[in-house]
């Protein structure tokens, strides 16, 4: 049996700190880095190391894992001043597991394949709860071979697991993701209020459209959400919003029109200014 | 025992003629009628009475349900000249099954309870297939019990079966599955769209999503027909649009703005002007 890479993990947010806890547990030995040290500290006292910077966790790592917030977040990290482009070293593998501009991706892939390091863009869904059970899904971009290699970490940390395409196509599968959400949630937000408005029980128009054509996931979690007003999140208003500039900017680079996906950029970039920290599934408040 | 309640069955269209010969199948007695009378003498053939007008089959049935294309059909059928109105005995029951606007439901109940008439209005979801098989989804509204007294009649035509609310619920209940129907479509061809675009493969981006809170049963079933364009209907476009008039209907008399609702209006007219017969998954086209 071939010794378990060592992996660095960047990145100890909400959705991190438990990902790269799953690997310690999991028996793989992690070095964890975050910009705030509290969060580094609650993983090193789950037996992680840590490191001064990203270049000097990356120099002791075979994988390298990004969990990072935003596309500057992520730029700054592998490429800015003692970031992993700095210290990686051939023959590692980079899996950036954040969600950002694909076109970013596939720069990084670019020129981190130029230092002889296996790149994947490995974008996640199933939030919080999913991060901590381990029950992610995760659509991967990259070479077949990056992603037979790094597929054991990510059985840790998830269970859909698809290997989508090249470089970036794991970043586009995940705006489809968010743009079928966001359009399925106005939706679903739309209905109940014609429901409600016209004097008629929402609770019963959900249960009925569940049995048919109407059903969704979303219907069933968001639409119970929406009827109890229970918009503690869940995943932030702010978080979906920062999806649908990417939605918007994938759509542009490729040269479409989409209809739906516009309105509900402009629709949740509303509560994002109204509800940041809300629930997505507030929309509803706007109607 | 008591006996069975005479079924009169107005509209043997592409849904009624299925339902009602579910009807001759299940024992019941049944009075069939349609404009066009090649249609009614598919239903003799299978053992069902007819009449020469609907006033003279009311006057033979205990229950009457009508299945018609539009508002002003049932309209006409109803309160036009030897329409169900002028034959329609106290202590019967009528029950409109097609998909109509809930103000004429409203109007309908109002006249024919008047009339000392039990009243429904039961529109169906899940298309010829689920007519032709028993399973349709059934959306009523009325009183509690006139509901309870037609729906051993309801078991037999389908399946997920829910008393929404009063006079007109049902058919509010339908607007909303058909907005949802309409907005979730556009949602899965803009994704599959953006997929295809970006030169990612969109096959193992409705897997991926199928996976996570993306998930729908349009995704499932009409994502795999986009793929395909597959556009054979189904559900035609034409029609699509029409229950979307009614949406707009609904929502202009609730006073509500629904800016998915109405921008799917638009574009199912788009559609529907450009490809009447096609599957309404032929959204997709447009894009």
């Amino acid at each position: 049996m071939t010794e378990r890479p060592a992996i660095g993990f960047i990145g100890l947010g909400i959705m991190g700190l438990p990902m790269a806890s799953n690997l310690l547990a999991g028996g793989y030995r992690v070095c964890g880095l975050n910009r705030s040290p509290a969060r580094t500290a609650l993983l090193v006292e789950r037996g992680a190391a840590t490191a001064a910077s990203a270049a000097e966790l990356a120099a002791v790592s075979d994988v390298v894992i990004t969990m990072l917030p935003d596309t500057p977040d992520v730029e700054t990290v592998v490429f800015g001043s003692g970031g992993v482009a700095a210290g990686i070293r051939p023959g590692s593998a980079f899996v950036d597991m954040s969600t950002i501009d694909p076109a970013m991706s596939r720069g990084i892939a670019a020129r981190l394949r130029g230092a002889g390091v296996a790149v994947l863009d490995a974008p996640v869904s199933g939030g919080e709860k999913g991060a901590i059970e381990g029950t992610l899904s995760i659509m991967v971009g990259g070479d077949e071979a990056a992603f037979a290699r790094v597929a054991p970490i990510f059985a840790v940390l998830g269970k859909n697991i698809t290997h989508i395409g090249d470089a970036g196509a794991g970043q586009i599968a995940k705006a489809c993701n968010q743009l079928v959400a966001a359009v399925t949630l106005e939706a679903v937000a739309e209905a109940l209020e014609l429901a409600s408005a016209s004097g008629v029980d929402p609770h019963k128009v959900r249960s009925a459209l569940l049995g048919g054509f109407a059903q969704s996931r979303i219907l069933e979690v968001h639409g119970q959400r929406m009827l109890d007003a229970a918009y503690t999140p869940g995943f932030k208003a702010r978080l979906h919003k920062k999806d649908l500039d990417i939605v918007i900017a994938a759509e542009q680079a490729a040269g479409l029109h989409l209809p739906a996906a516009e309105l509900l950029h402009e629709r949740m970039g509303m509560l994002a200014a109204r509800l940041p920290e809300a629930d997505h599934s507030a929309l509803r408040t706007l109607l």
